[in-house]
């Protein structure tokens, strides 16, 4: 059966202010790499699935920008515009329509735009595995990590005990999704040994998802597939602007995944960060001797446990007698924050945004 | 008698990198107002001496960018260039000379390029009554400020228990020089009522100056005396070239000042700062409500007692959860640092030299 990747890129990512902005979110941006989010990721899968069967669902702010990263490796064609964000459910359930008016049906994975993966090769061997199983037993599937840590950044899946089918299964029941917890809970989980990190990343065929949107979210269902006709004719734009308003802004693990049946989940392990806020990028990158990652120019003296991005014409970053700390520097903002705050850059962006400082966010 | 300013601009001040640099020192920078240092200096003694009667001795690297910052207020022809740096001693005995060839005798006041003083009217009448006392006792007069605050940072001079002359009188007689204390030392001394702090500003006639010179520093008197005739000529630059390296490296206040018996004290109170490193700025400007001084385009969310100084053209800096930093942004380099390292920022300096970053120091 055919497999397509569904790239959802339809995120703000102000937590890596003041390198990402309103136009240029995290996928947009050379965070992890020397590529741009958005090609990293498609990268990941190239073995996988063919370029020309990627599709990505980004904001129509986005669409042109985007355009520009990808082409000619995704046609403008396979960019999805959604005029106003509502969440991954709307997004998923608008692509799956796509998919069944183009290829009838279709093995589909849902793959976020901007984490990072460094087993390239295990990851790959999930993803097949995560097809093969969505081809041969129409299980909605989802893609779950060992947490190498009691992570409070991240949501969690509790999974059953035994796998599904023989012994050799790597595939589990879903038990329930679980919000991101306190520390103590985030300990207990990883102690258990029965609960992984929500990755975000779900394979399914396109008719399976489509029926569950029919079942568990019958109204949005009924709005899409209202302009289902439109979709992949010249209309399709302004009817799916037209409906898109009107439907319910949900995630796809509370419209879908925590309420169907047939929902399993594959443990994995593949160096995955979702690259959540610049504190991350000392998971990411090999630090130096004082625990640093520098992407910069930089002269340090008594400089521990920073992250220091610099700007590409290389100006000079000198930190002395300093720890703990994010900098980034940029042409027209520069940061400096507490790794501890790293989360709440957001708040700065915020802050932006109330005193009209609209040319910086 | 005519009263003439000296002001020794001489300084490296690596401590204000990356604001200073080589090519502009402190002096040369704005730092604690809106003006240049040196023109700020030159308004503090605005009402008590004539532009017209004002020198400045800098180091001949220097001298364009002086004249560029002083013109018209300062003749070129009071800039006197020295060919290499020699400490304090040499250049006072060169300013002396000049004054000698031009005026005969005349009272000079030496004064540092780069303090600042909030209280300009008490530093007047203190200027005056130097003057005066130089005028009419042949004396050596220093001006010493009472120390606010134990201080490692500033030298410190102990004065007798009684005035010179009647009870009124504010001048005192001066026992010794002391280097930097350490932190007990310098209570010690804050306590004792008896310790000042060293300003470097010394008041006295020309004629007393080369006198004492020729008494205590005989052979650097004798190589700046031979070359006297050509003080004031166009032989003078290459004169005073030839000369200087022979000259010792030595401050006046070992070469002259604690040799001398006609050296006396004027302890004093003007609001004055030396403005040593970034970590000053907090004691010449007003902080706000965190303790900040902020001289930049500025959003902070949780920032507190940081000095953040940003460049003309407004680029934003941004801090969250921090405190005790100082930031500096400018065209070409931006330092983060901690406060209680400032004192070290030039230590980066030497490293960049030694990295062959020429470009930057």
């Amino acid at each position: 059966m055919k497999r397509i990747a569904v790239i959802m890129a339809g995120g703000g990512g102000t937590r890596f202010w003041p390198l990402s902005r309103l136009a240029t979110p995290k996928q947009l941006i050379k965070l992890t790499s020397d590529k741009v989010m958005i090609n990293e990721t498609i990268d990941h899968f190239a073995k996988t699935i063919s370029r020309e069967d990627t599709f990505i669902v980004t904001n129509c702010d986005q669409v042109a920008r985007m355009d520009a990263c990808v082409y000619p490796e995704v046609d403008r064609s396979h960019i999805l515009s959604e005029p106003l964000a509502r969440n991954t459910a709307p997004c998923i359930l608008y692509s799956a329509l796509v998919i069944e008016k183009l290829y009838g049906d279709a093995l589909m994975a849902v793959l976020p735009a901007d984490h990072h993966i460094s087993d390239l090769k295990e990851y790959e061997r999930i993803l097949d595995l995560a097809f093969h199983t969505a081809e041969t037993t129409d299980q909605l599937v989802t893609i779950g990590l060992w947490p190498t840590f009691p992570s409070t950044g991240y949501g969690y899946i509790r999974f059953s005990e035994n796998p599904i089918g023989d012994d050799a299964s790597e595939v589990y029941r879903l038990q329930r999704f679980v919000e991101k917890p306190d520390l103590l809970r985030a300990q207990e989980y990883v102690r258990s040994g029965r609960y992984l990190w929500n990755s975000g990343m779900f394979i399914w065929k396109a008719s399976v998802i489509l029926k569950a949107f029919e079942t568990h979210m019958p109204e949005m269902y009924a709005a899409m597939r209202a302009i289902s006709d439109d979709i992949r004719t010249p209309a399709e734009a302004s009817a799916v602007a037209r409906v898109y308003p009107e439907l319910a802004s949900e995630s796809i693990d509370y419209a879908i995944m925590e309420k169907a049946k047939n929902v399993c989940v594959i443990p994995s392990e593949f160096g995955w960060n979702d690259v959540g806020s610049w504190d991350a990028l000392t998971e990411v990158f090999p630090t130096d001797d004082d625990k640093n990652v520098i992407r910069a120019d930089h002269l340090g003296i008594d400089t521990e446990n920073c992250v220091v991005s610099g700007t590409k014409d290389g100006r000079l970053i000198a930190t002395l007698g300093v720890k703990d700390l994010v900098i980034v520097d940029t042409p027209d903002a520069l940061l400096v924050c507490h790794r501890s705050r790293a989360q709440d850059v957001k708040k700065l962006v915020e802050e932006l945004k109330n005193r009209g400082r609209r040319d910086l966010v």
